[in-house]
């Protein structure tokens, strides 16, 4: 049975995103990673995702919409991206207005256009009529008039001169050859319609894939897919584990993560049309274990002390040997990782973040499950990696979740002292997701209701002891006959021990480096997660330093831009490339007095 | 059904044959390119092909020996090699005196070691102990003592990968790597038993396998097998014309070879109990066709002119790419050919054959279908071919036949003007061979039967005219109760057509160098069919110039042994690959008068 699928179109970034369900503009933006304004959550209220339909049809107008038509707070052609449902092609214009312009910018995501330079290109070969005279070889003769061309190996030469000598003699001496810098990756008749290459992100939770035009650097299409190997372990150690129990698990993470990559390409390129063997160049990243795995390469190693990686070098791999899509004897490009845990992900965020290209002093920070973080002062950049845990997934929290629709994903509190909660999606509140709980836990800590040391106020009238004798902090009360939601001391201490294997980390890169929080000139933080957070409450908690609002940046899902950057351009893969030698990679339990560090970052207000 | 096979050791020289039939030791010593003193043609009666049987069951004493014995000719544990059949596995010993001393040397064949030089050999690695202070990644460590190694392409480091570094945990970080001068080919636990190769000569008709011991250059087994070939064509012009009949028959052609090597070195391995991933190098050496047909690369281009072959670059190719057996990521090193009709086969002659080592004059023949020929003189070395023809193998004679049991080999008119007929093997004569024909023409001449012309003397009583006007000469009577053999005109006018191709390009590549015959060092003929012929009678019907018989010398398989050369020394490639460079080419079509000496070359004492 066929899925049907259509393409969204997004103007005037050029994007496309390929869907198999129908879904909101608003949902598809965020997929596509362009941030639209969003302040109702989505509800069809505040009237600020304003989209136009250029092309296609979608669901009739909503009641909301209707409103603000008559309102004249939209115009005729104008619609809400919440409240417009697509189902089929269409082309979808998003104004300026619409963008998120706040200080939360994810303006290194999907919507800017990366550096190209000639990386991969076509060679026009004009070849010699071979005589008796000078009976030259094939090969010289593609070889004669660009000497400095080569192979990448005399496999790949053998395959590219199994069909080359009769195309030489049907073209009247006249072929094309596609290389990446002077290495022939293949030889063609004529030069293909278009050179493609993707970038792919691989998440421990999701794949982002990128089909780029390699000459003008445009993203044709987007699509993301869930990492299957979630069916094997929710987070990585648990996927490790599985690795390490029998020797056969390895290879079915491996297998696994392949198949759903060929297929999502299979997809995309049915979707839009496209030969897959117009897709001439590929770059992953992803962290270490998710390298490792995609590559083959024994991951178990990296669950045990001292986490040794296999390789951190650079690899260049032709797609047929990773079982991959694109044009036979192409190459995949996979810069290496850091370390045990810091990933290629984690360069590709410094990459596009600008690490390394100025003397700023710059703090990245990709909150996770694991969090890594890196401090550039001067000639040196440091990294960490810290075991933040998935509490801003909502994982091990009583009403936590992700943010998915029904979580509540900002809150605040009022003067008269009544919680307020943006909730994602039409629907109530069922949970809370990270940045709501970010929120609440600030909110409450502000009012009083939290103290200096992060326990509940017990004679606060919504602060209840329960039969465990835990406190917890009614959020939502089923009185008001909706769902009960609460926060329990438990859960407030989770987001405490993660945010402070966070701060602890940052403050041990700034003791290394001997910055000081008004030194620092950015804070760039990545992630789905760093896009949601609220910084002025992450900085009320002492999750980051204090440092002035403006100069705290989200860049989305940066590591994917990053290996768009990489897949483009050569000097962009030749910069990762100096980044990854320059990066030092600090391991903070060996570092002096860590415990130190550790119990400071848990408070309220570290030093 | 298995076919149940034997092996024949040979002593002293170590050589190893393996057999699935009968057959005497004579020709198992052939088969083996041991050159053993046969004078009688293999009859019994001459009594030199004297050896002992060392290990193993023979057949009985036939009447001859025991003849032999009685007259003391004969120890009593020495055998004649004609008379003894084998039909299990034995160890002979084959003593000096049995061996060919006569000016006709097979010396370069399987009897003579090559040079040994390190090209493969075991590296000892040992790693370092990571820690939390030193996390280095397993490659990092690999690499840390031996900063000079390297891999072939990134997908065979991803390839060793796999398994290397679960190795360097359980062997407490030792590890052994098998490297290619500073290529790491593979990585293993322990260093393999014994580092073997494979040099093959791929033939038009036959395949000559050697499995050598690549740290001494021991052979320790040799097989023959018909190139399979055969089955779509008898000569390789039919083969290229198969090949360009259809696109997929270059294909089949390809396959049938890979197949037949494939299955042939899984016996010699199932025959010597040796592991086929011992074989960690392999060395392939044939004609353009065959090369081409070897690799898979198109042909059918060699059949029409400009005769341009698809490449001329020595190649290395990991044996899984070719489908053949040996250690995964192990090589096979593929000389490259000189030209459309001056194969690898050439070039390995000439290595054996010692051109570009000394300033000598020297003249390489190799007589086949198509015969190469090599000159040189100082700095230069030109070469040339010529389609001689399958004369000498015996086509087109109305009573040819190749060099089989039953051919006349050798004869000579004796003073009272009878003919004497060597008959290979026990039989009686059932045709006549390349060196028989040879021989015949020459003493026909000689006793002036034939005239300067290469007539037939119409009065003489032994020629007579048949029906269709063709005078012939009868060899052997009827009225002598035998097959009645007869050489025709018409047989004489193709050998002297054969004849006349090779002296016309010796001629013109001793007029394109200024070479005079007293100025030839030496006259080195390869192949089978060199081994057999009597340079005196060569001479005698001007196929070759006249120079002191001593200067003469025939070198049996000398491609074989080439092949040999290079596949145990990294010298020796870099010498054949220099010696490739300097082979100058020479299109015999378009020298100036070459119809006048072709012209000249067909008369029996050209100019």
């Amino acid at each position: 049975m066929k899925e049907t699928s259509f393409a969204i179109e997004f103007q005037p970034f050029g994007i496309r995103l390929i869907c198999t369900e129908a879904t909101t503009v608003l949902d598809a933006a965020r997929q596509a990673g362009i941030p639209m304004v969003n302040v109702c959550g989505g509800k069809g209220t505040c009237g600020k995702c304003i989209i136009q339909i250029l092309e296609g049809e979608a669901s009739p107008l909503t009641h909301n919409e209707q409103v603000f038509h008559k309102g004249n707070l939209l115009a005729q052609n104008e619609r809400l991206a919440c409240e417009t449902i697509l189902t089929a092609d269409a082309k979808i214009l998003i104004p300026q207005k619409s963008l998120q312009t706040t200080q939360i910018l994810q303006t290194e995501s999907a919507t800017q256009k990366e550096q190209v330079d000639a990386l991969i290109h076509n060679v026009n070969i004009q070849l010699q009529k071979p005589s008796l005279e000078s009976p030259i070889s094939d090969l010289e003769n593609v070889l004669s008039s660009y000497p400095n061309l080569q192979f990448e190996s005399d496999s790949r030469l053998l395959d590219i001169f199994k069909l080359t000598p009769t195309w030489m003699r049907e073209t009247d001496w006249q072929i094309n050859a596609i290389c990446e810098n002077d290495l022939i990756l293949g030889i063609t008749k004529e030069p293909p319609e278009r050179l493609l290459g993707l970038a792919v992100d691989i998440g421990s939770t999701k794949i982002a894939l990128y089909l780029l035009d390699l000459e003008n650097g445009d993203v044709v299409a987007v699509k993301g897919i869930p990492n299957p190997q979630i069916g094997y372990g929710e987070d990585i150690m648990a996927r490790l584990g599985f690795a390490m129990q029998d020797n056969n698990n390895e290879n079915k993470l491996h297998t696994v993560t392949i198949d759903a990559i060929h297929q999502a390409v299979q997809e995309i390129c049915e979707n839009t049309t496209i030969d897959p063997n117009q897709i001439v160049n590929q770059c992953y990243v992803g962290n270490t274990a998710m390298h490792h795995i995609f590559l083959g390469v024994p991951s178990r190693h990296l669950a045990s002390s001292p986490f040794t990686p296999v390789l951190t070098k650079a690899l260049n791999i032709p797609v047929e040997k990773l079982g991959l899509q694109g044009m036979p004897g192409s190459r995949v490009y996979i810069p290496g990782p850091i370390a045990g845990f810091v990933g290629s992900d984690h360069l590709a965020f410094l990459l596009s973040a600008g690490f390394a290209e100025s003397d700023q002093v710059l703090l990245g920070i990709d909150i996770g499950t694991n969090t890594e973080i890196a401090l550039q002062k001067g000639e040196h950049i440091v990294s960490c990696s810290t075991a933040s845990g998935p509490a801003f997934e909502g994982a091990h929290i009583r009403f936590g979740m992700r943010a998915a629709p029904g979580a509540i994903e900002h809150a605040h509190i009022d003067r008269n002292g009544l919680m307020h909660c943006d909730v994602i999606g039409e629907g109530e509140a069922v949970g809370i997701c990270g940045s709501g709980i970010l929120d609440i836990i600030s909110e409450l800590k502000n009012a009083g209701i939290l103290n200096y040391r992060g326990r509940l106020d017990i004679d606060h009238p919504l602060v209840q002891v329960g039969e465990d004798k835990v406190r917890s902090y009614t959020i939502l009360s089923a009185a008001d006959g909706q769902r009960e939601i609460s926060l329990s001391q438990k859960d407030i201490d989770q987001i405490l021990l993660a945010k402070g294997a966070i701060r602890s980390g940052i403050a041990i890169l700034m003791d290394y480096l001997a910055v000081s929080p008004d030194e620092i000139d950015e804070i760039i933080i990545a992630g789905a997660f760093g896009s949601f957070l609220n910084p002025y409450h992450a900085i009320q908690i002492g999750m980051l330093p204090e440092v002035d609002l403006s100069r705290i940046k989200a860049v989305g899902n940066a590591a994917g831009a990053g290996a768009r950057m990489m897949l483009l351009s050569k000097e962009k893969r030749q910069k990762a490339e100096g980044l990854a030698k320059r990066i030092e990679h600090l391991e903070l339990n060996t570092y002096p007095d860590f415990e130190l560090f550790f119990a400071n970052g848990i408070r309220f207000t570290p030093d």
